[in-house]
């Protein structure tokens, strides 16, 4: 969101300043819980004066989801789209795909401010909207595109619904994170990414079997 | 939890004003909100005393998720095990259900009350570990119970994790809704079954596929 507002110099003037803000706001979100995550906190741990911050973000929400999406973001600061792995062996590549997001899961500097900001979303739906359009809706179109390529190589069921298709492989991990109902670990995921495969497998295979 | 509390007369003779607070609860929770919520409010809706309410529920979380165990039990107030319908057609039970539970989820009198409960529980380990003890296990184990007829029956995988199964079919739903990510219909859950249940087939039928 900053950098829509400035030049590219100050924007890489103060790209520190900007990191230590989101860092901080990472850090206390952890530590404090979002109810008591205060913007006069985050201005403190980070060096920076209140009103850097509010120049820059609405409100603690839209920090944090900043904070959540960089972290999420490509390492080398790529802007381009973000693909999931093809090796072409799709289930390999989901189970690939879903252990590193039970890493992060079971990763409380990731999973604490995550499910802050899940239950600011589930009551804001200012903030619902924006994460909706900046992280939920490319990255579901991600899913679909993978699934897609399977689909064309036909190894999904060319009537497969890819909404529902992404529904049923990430559904279940984000419920089970959020309502801790079960262990996140591996083997979960696995077992989720065989079966839902094989429910999603080529209706022509699957019509030999009845 | 207030029955536990007092003695079967006093129940008996408390019942209607008991009624009237837990509708007076989900009523003002669709109007206001969950965090506009009041026990005060609550109290007037109802013409009870606050005193009244206090005695019998610690929160104003803590009557609410009352008042929706109360909507989701048996008319006929029976305290036996409620059973998913079999008909020996898993699909087509399991259909039914999702149906009416797209329906309830659809429905604002029910849906924003369990919206704003769902974030108390989100963020209430207390009232999180009494939803998973009286609402969310007894739930599990009732859809386990009927996956397991079928399991027996050989409709299923003997070797499908019934924990998985569960939250296959029934997370993506729960997760549509709590996100908005999409129309909750009929036509999702059909095909939310129809897929799951294709993925939890029987090993023996799908080994001939392969």
């Amino acid at each position: 969101m900053p950098t829509d507002r400035k030049a590219p110099d100050t924007a890489r003037r103060s790209q520190p300043t900007r990191q230590a803000i989101l860092t901080a706001a990472l850090d206390l979100a952890a530590e404090v819980g979002y109810r008591r995550l205060s913007i006069e906190a985050i201005a403190a741990r980070a060096g920076a004066g209140k009103q850097t911050i509010y120049r820059w973000w609405p409100s603690k929400g839209a920090v944090l989801f900043d904070a959540l999406l960089a972290l999420s973001e490509n390492p080398e600061g790529s802007d381009g789209d973000v693909e999931l792995p093809d090796t072409g062996d799709l289930a390999a590549d989901l189970k690939l795909v879903l252990a590193a997001t039970v890493d992060e899961l079971n990763n409380p500097r990731y999973s604490e401010p995550m499910r802050a900001l899940t239950v600011e979303i589930l009551e804001n739906a200012e903030l619902a909207a924006t994460y909706r359009e900046r992280l939920d809706q490319p990255m579901r179109e991600m899913k679909k595109r993978r699934l897609r390529k399977a689909q064309d190589a036909g190894q999904l069921d060319p009537d497969a619904d890819l909404d529902v298709a992404v529904d049923l492989i990430w559904g279940p991990v984000q419920n089970r994170w959020l309502f801790r109902e079960g262990p996140l670990t591996a083997a979960f995921t696995d077992a989720l990414v065989d079966t839902a495969l094989r429910g999603l497998a080529q209706a022509s295979r699957r019509r030999t079997d009845t």
